[in-house]
C-alpha cells in the first residue's frame, strides 16, 4: 500500500438532536479505508459545506492522506485568507478524517498514536440550572449522586435574562435582553449559596458568556474569589482579552477561555502570558486536530490545561476527538459533556460513554465511531438563523451572545 | 420613507479578467433604491456566496437598512464564531451596500457623509516589474514618465521565484519554488541598483509577500533600510506579527502590513504599539467600510496612515469604496492601484479613474459605481483553486504563499 | 495483543569511531518486538548506564510499553530531583525505543505517527574548516561540489586555538587555551573573505562554541551581521542565556543556540520571547523524542525553527530519531550532519544516508534502524576523560568548552 | 607542604535510616589530610557512585586540593552537559570535601575561613504533623514547649493523601492519590484552626510541596496571607516557577522554594526579581558549597534570606555544612531540621545537636565532623526506586511528587 491517494471528499449534514451536524467522509483509493471529521458550525454549515465541496475537496484528491501535515498546511494556506471559521471547520472535517484514516492504518486507536493514555479516562463536568439557589444547588446534587464531580451552575437562564421590559426604551428592537448589573449581584450571591448547600470540596465551575463589559468581567472575577471555582469561563469577548491583565492583576480565580477563538493572535499570547488556565478551544473551529494536538503542546510549558469545548454543537465525531487528546495528553484539566441523544447513539455507533463521571474512547482503530449515513439521511439539516445570539442590554442595543 | 426594510441581498460573481470578483446588491422596500458592495475573496467565494444566501440575506431581510452601524454588529454576532475570511466578506458585500444605500438616501457621496474631502484625490503607487535591476529600473521609468510618483518594485517573479530544480531533494512534490536566501541577496542588490539608476527622491516601495523566515525579514527590513523605501511591505505572515518588535528595534524602515487580516488581534496591538507605519487590509476581508473607517480613525492617533490593499482581487465596487476612504481620513497614506481593464470599466460605469498619479472619486451618490448584470451575466466565474498559493521551499515544503 | 508489557531494558556501550555511544534496547513480552533508543552522554556514559541499570530499569519493567508519556512522566519524576543530562539521556534512551516499538506495532515510520512527511528529506549542513580564509573556503567548495547548500566554517582550530604560549602568567596551567581577543579580529575577517569568494548566495554558519564573554558574543553577532549568516550558534554559554536580549537589541543576525539545554528554564523563555532563531538541543539531552516532539510544536507559533545537535557523539539511532523529526514537523530548519563511518553503517544497519546534501529517512516500522549488537561487542566503549573540555583563557583561568 | 595533591576519591552509600546516604573522602598526599563531603541523592545514588568512581575521581587526581574553584569549575565544565543532579552530588561530594580539607589545614573551622560568625547558632524549624486541626496542633505545642519556636505544620499525611477509590475512573493505577481540591479546602482552615489555638505570635511554615495546578497555587498563597506563615514552601514546580510573578502580584505571603533546583536558570531570576523570599536548595544538588555560598551573597543584595533544605536524605556531613553556611552569612532565615537517629550520630561523631530550637556547629576544624567507615559498612544501602514519587490525581494521571 505504498501508494494511497484521497479518492473524494463528501460532507453530511444531519440534525438528530438540537444542532446541525457536519460530518466529512475522507474515502482513499485503498478499498474500504475511509476516515471521519467533524466540520460542524452550526450556525453557518452551508458555508462550510459550500468550502468542502467547491474548494477543499478538489484541492486534496489525489494526495496521500498520510501526510496530514503537509495537507493541513495546504488547505489552510491554499485560500491565501486564512484563520476564520468557516474554512477552519471544513479543514478541521478532512484533518480529523486524516488521523481517523492513519489510526486504520496503523490499527491503533488515535491517543496510541500520540503516546498512549496519560490517564484511563477524561473526567468531565455536567451542567446544573435553574431558577433560584437552590434549585442550582438540588440540580447538581442530582450530578454529584450520578457520580459526577465537576459542575458547571448556572442560574436564571443560560447565561442569564434580564430584567423586565419596563425598563427599556420605547422603539426598542426584539432580541433577548440580559441586564450585565443583574448578572453582577445574582452571581456571587450564587456561588455563596453553593458553598453553603454543596460544602467546599465539590468542584464548581461557571460561564459568564462573555456577557459583561471588560471592568465588570474584572470585579466578578475578583468578588467570586473566595468560592474557589475549579473555572470561570469566558468572562471576556475575543475582541477584548487583553484585559486578562487587568483579571491576573487583582484575583487569583481560575479562569477559561477559548471556545470563540479561531486565530493564533487569539491564542498564543494568552498562554505565553500565562493569562489563562484552561485552553477551551473548539477543535472543529482551531481547524481540528492537528492544531489542537499541538496547542495542548504549547500549553504544558506554561502550566495550562485543556478544557475542549464540547457542547452539543460539537457533533459525536468531534467529540470522540475530544476524548482521544483528554486521555492522551498530560495537561489534560476537564472535558464538557452534553448529553447525547438515544438517536445520537444510534447513528454514531462508538460515541464515547460516560460512566460515573468519566468519558472512555473505545479502542477500535482510528477514532473508534462510525457513522449511519442513511440513518443521517433521515434526519436532514433543518435552515434558519439563530435568536439567542441577537443578545440586548436592557437600552435596546445589540450585546455580545 | 420613515419605514425603510431590506427586502432582498442578492450577490453576482463574474470574472471580467483574472479574478472572481463577487458583488453584492441590496435592494430595499423603496423602489429603485439599492446599494452595492463588495464580498470578493476570489479563492473562497462559494463559501462567501453560501454565507450569503443561506445565512445573512435571511438574517437582514426586513430590516432598516439605515442602521448600518446595528446591522454590521447583528451580521457578525448572530453566527455566534467570527472574525474570518468568509464570513466577514459575506458581511462586507451587505455593508458596503448599506453605505451606498445611505449616499442615496442623502443624495450625497459617501465622502462626504464622514466629512468631506481632506484632498482632492488619492495618490496611488504602481507596479514596476523584471528580470534584472536595468529592466525593474526601466518599467519604474516607465510609470514616473505617466506621473505615478509611488512605485513598488519586484525583481525577478513575484514575489520571487527560486532555484534551479537541482536543489530540491528526489520525491519534491510540485509547487511554487522560491529561495528565501536567494531573496536576501537579490532585494538589497536591486534597491542599491535602483536608487543609483533613479536618484534619491522617488519614493520606492517593496512586497516581501511573507516568503521569509521572521530573523530574515528583520534583516532584510535593517538592510533596506539605507535606501529609504516609502514602505516595505508584508515582511511577516499574520501568524508571526510579534516579530514586528524585533523589526523595530533594529531599524526604521517604514512598515506596511495588513492585506490578511481578518481579526482585531491581528491588528489593533500593532496599532497601539506603533509596530507599523501603514496599515494595508483588504477592507472587504475586515468585515467593509464600518470597520475600515473606525481603523482609520483607530490608526490616527498613533500616527499610523492608510494603505487598503488594492490588486486586481478587489471588485472595482471595493476599489470604489477605497478611494472614498482616501480623500477623507486625514490620515491616508498612499492606494494601491492595480489597471483595470476596459471590460471592468464597461461592467462597473463610474469606477474611478486615475490621472496623473492621482485616483479621483465622482460626485455621484453613494460610491457613485453602477453594474451591469447582464454584462456580468455574460462573464461568469470559472472555479478553479490558486496553484500559486503553493508556495514551496527548495527542499519541498510548502511556505506561506 | 492488548496485554504488552516491558520484560527487559538493556543497554549496550559501543565506540565504532571517536564517541562512546549508549545504546538502549527495550524488550517486550511479545516475542520479537522491541525498540532501540539513544542515551549517549559520551563523557559521562557510565552514570548513564548506572541509572539505566540500576534505577530506570526496574522502575518500567513491568509496564504498557505503549504508554510512551505517562512512562516519560514517570522516569522523569520518579527520581524527585530531575532535568539533567544523566538521567534524562537515560530516559531518552528508554524513550526512543518506545516511539520505534510504537512505530512496529503500527507497521509505519516514526514521522507518519506524527503526520508523515512535510518534506521527502531534510537539508543538511556540513563542516569546512582550515588554517586560514584560502583554505576554509577551499573546504567549502569542496563541500558545495558535492551537492551540500550549507556550509559550516571554522578557521583555525575548532573553535579556535589561542595564542602563543608567551603570553600566559607563570605557573599556567595545562589545557587547551584560546584567545577570545583573536577570535573577534578573525571571525568577521573569516566571513568577509568567505562572501568575496563563495558570493552572497551560499548559506554558511558558524559556531562560536560559547568561548566569549557576554558582551564580546553581542559585538561579535553584531559584527558579522553584514554577512548574512544562515545561523550564528551558541554565542553565549547556557549560564549566560539572558544576554540573548543585549544581542536581540543590536542585530538581525540569525541565532542558534541549545547543545547543552537540559532544562526546561532554558529553553522556553528564550522560545516564547524569540530571542532565538534556531532550537538546536541534543536529543536525548533533553529526555527524548517525547519531548523533542513538544518542542518543535512548542516553537511553532513563535517563529523558531528546528536544528536538532547531530556531531559524532549522538548515535545513528539518534540520528534516525532526528531525522524522522525533520522531514515530520513543518518549522524544521536544518540539519547538523557530521559524516558517519563505514563501521557505524555496518553496525547499525538503516542508518540514513545523505545523497546531495539531503538526509532521507527510510520507510521501515519504528526508526528504521537495526543494531549488530555481537559486533558492537567487538568495539567496547574506552573509558577516559575528555581534554578538550579543559579550555583556559590566556591568563590561566578555566573558561566554558 | 607546598606540594598537596589528591591521591583519591572515594565514596560510600549507608543508609542508617531512611534514607541511602552517600559519603565522599577525598585523600590528600598529606598523611592523614582528608575530607568528607556530601553526594547525596538518596534516589539516584548509583548514578551518582558511577559519576564520581570513573568520571570525576580521575579527573580530580593529582591536583591540588586548595584550588576549590578552579575544581570546582572544573569538574563542572569536563563533562560538557552540566547542571544536573546526578553530576552536581558527585561534584557537591568533592567539593565539600576540599572546604573540610581546606578547614583542617588551616586549624579552623569552614565558618570561620568565610568570616567568621554572624550569629552563635542557626533557629531551625521542626515538623508538627497529625490527622486533624486538633492533632497538628497538639503536635505543635509539644515542639514549642521544647524551645523550638518555627513549627511546620502538615495535615492528613504529607502532603495530602487524596480522596476515595470511588472517585477513580476505572483502570487507574497504582500510586499515591491526592486530590488539590481536598488540599485547597483543608489548608486554609487548618491555618485558620492553629491561628485559633496557639495564637498570632508562633512561626508557622507550610510545605504544599508542589502538589497543585499553577493557578490554584497562586489561589492558595492568597487564602493564606491573614494568617502571616513564616513561609509557605514549595507552591509550584520547578517546571512552573514563571507563575510567582502571578503570585506576587495578588498576595504578600512570604515564599520559600527550591529545594529541586539544579540549573542556574531555575534559581538567579528569581532573586533577581524577587519573586521568592527564602532559597531553599538541596545544597549538594547545587554542586556543593562552593555554588552555595555564592547563593547566599547574590540574595543578599536582593533581600532574600537562605533556609537550606535539610531532611533525612540530607547526610550528616551536609547538615554540618548547612550549619556552617547558617552561622556565618548574615541573610541566614532558618534552617530545617529532620531529628537523626542515634545511628547517625554514632556513625557520624560531631554532627550537630539542637539545644532550644538552635542547631550548633562545633569548633572543630573543617566541618567538625568524623565518619565510621567500618558502622556504615555495616549498614549498606539496600536498592528500590521511591514508590511515593509515583503521585496521581484521582483521575489516574501522574502528578508532581
Amino acid at each position: 500500500m505504498s501508494e494511497l491517494r484521497i479518492t473524494a471528499v463528501r460532507s453530511f449534514c444531519t440534525q438528530p438532536a438540537g444542532a446541525r451536524l457536519l460530518i466529512v467522509k475522507v474515502i482513499t483509493s485503498e478499498p474500504g479505508l475511509h476516515g471521519l471529521g467533524c466540520a460542524t458550525f452550526t450556525q453557518r454549515y452551508r458555508a462550510v459545506e459550500a468550502a468542502l465541496e467547491h474548494h477543499i475537496a478538489p484541492l486534496v484528491a489525489g494526495r496521500d492522506p498520510r501526510d496530514s501535515e503537509e495537507l493541513w498546511n495546504l488547505m489552510m494556506l491554499n485560500g491565501y485568507w486564512r484563520n476564520g471559521p468557516v474554512l477552519n471547520n471544513a479543514i478541521s472535517g478532512v484533518d480529523m478524517a486524516l488521523w481517523d484514516i492513519k489510526g486504520k492504518l496503523a490499527g491503533l486507536p488515535c491517543f496510541q498514536l500520540w503516546g498512549g493514555r496519560s490517564r484511563p479516562a477524561a473526567a468531565v463536568y455536567g451542567h446544573a440550572g435553574g431558577a433560584t439557589v437552590e434549585a442550582v444547588a438540588e440540580d447538581a446534587r442530582r450530578l454529584l449522586a450520578e457520580g459526577v464531580r465537576f459542575v458547571r451552575c448556572q442560574m436564571g437562564g443560560y447565561p442569564g435574562l434580564g430584567g423586565p421590559e419596563a425598563q427599556r426604551p420605547e422603539g426598542a428592537a426584539p432580541g433577548r435582553y440580559f441586564s450585565p448589573r443583574e448578572r453582577l449581584e445574582a452571581v456571587p450571591r450564587l456561588f455563596e449559596g453553593l458553598r453553603a448547600a454543596l460544602g467546599d470540596e465539590v468542584e464548581l465551575l461557571h460561564d459568564i458568556h462573555e456577557r459583561l463589559a471588560p471592568i465588570d468581567a474584572v470585579w466578578l472575577a475578583k468578588a467570586l474569589e473566595p468560592f474557589r471555582l475549579f473555572f470561570l469561563e469566558d468572562i471576556l469577548a475575543p475582541e477584548d482579552i487583553r484585559w486578562f491583565e487587568r483579571v491576573r492583576a487583582v484575583c487569583a480565580t481560575p479562569l477559561a477561555m477559548g471556545e470563540l477563538f479561531n486565530n493564533p493572535q487569539e491564542i498564543t499570547p494568552l498562554i505565553a502570558e500565562r493569562l489563562i488556565d484552561f485552553i477551551r478551544v473548539h477543535v472543529s473551529q482551531i481547524g481540528g486536530v492537528t492544531p489542537a494536538l499541538k496547542l495542548a503542546r504549547l500549553c504544558e510549558p506554561f502550566g495550562v490545561r485543556t478544557a475542549w469545548h464540547g457542547p452539543g454543537d460539537t457533533s459525536p465525531v468531534g467529540m470522540a476527538a475530544n476524548v482521544h487528546l483528554d486521555v492522551s495528553v498530560p495537561n489534560f484539566g476537564i472535558q464538557e459533556w452534553a448529553r447525547r441523544t438515544p438517536l445520537e447513539y444510534d447513528m454514531f455507533p462508538g460515541l464515547p460513554e460516560v460512566r460515573n463521571g468519566y468519558v472512555y474512547p473505545n479502542d477500535m482503530p482510528g477514532w473508534g465511531i462510525e457513522f449511519d449515513e442513511a440513518l443521517a439521511a433521515r434526519h436532514p439539516c433543518r435552515d434558519g438563523n439563530p435568536s439567542w445570539t441577537e443578545a440586548r442590554t436592557p437600552d435596546g442595543a445589540l450585546a455580545r451572545p
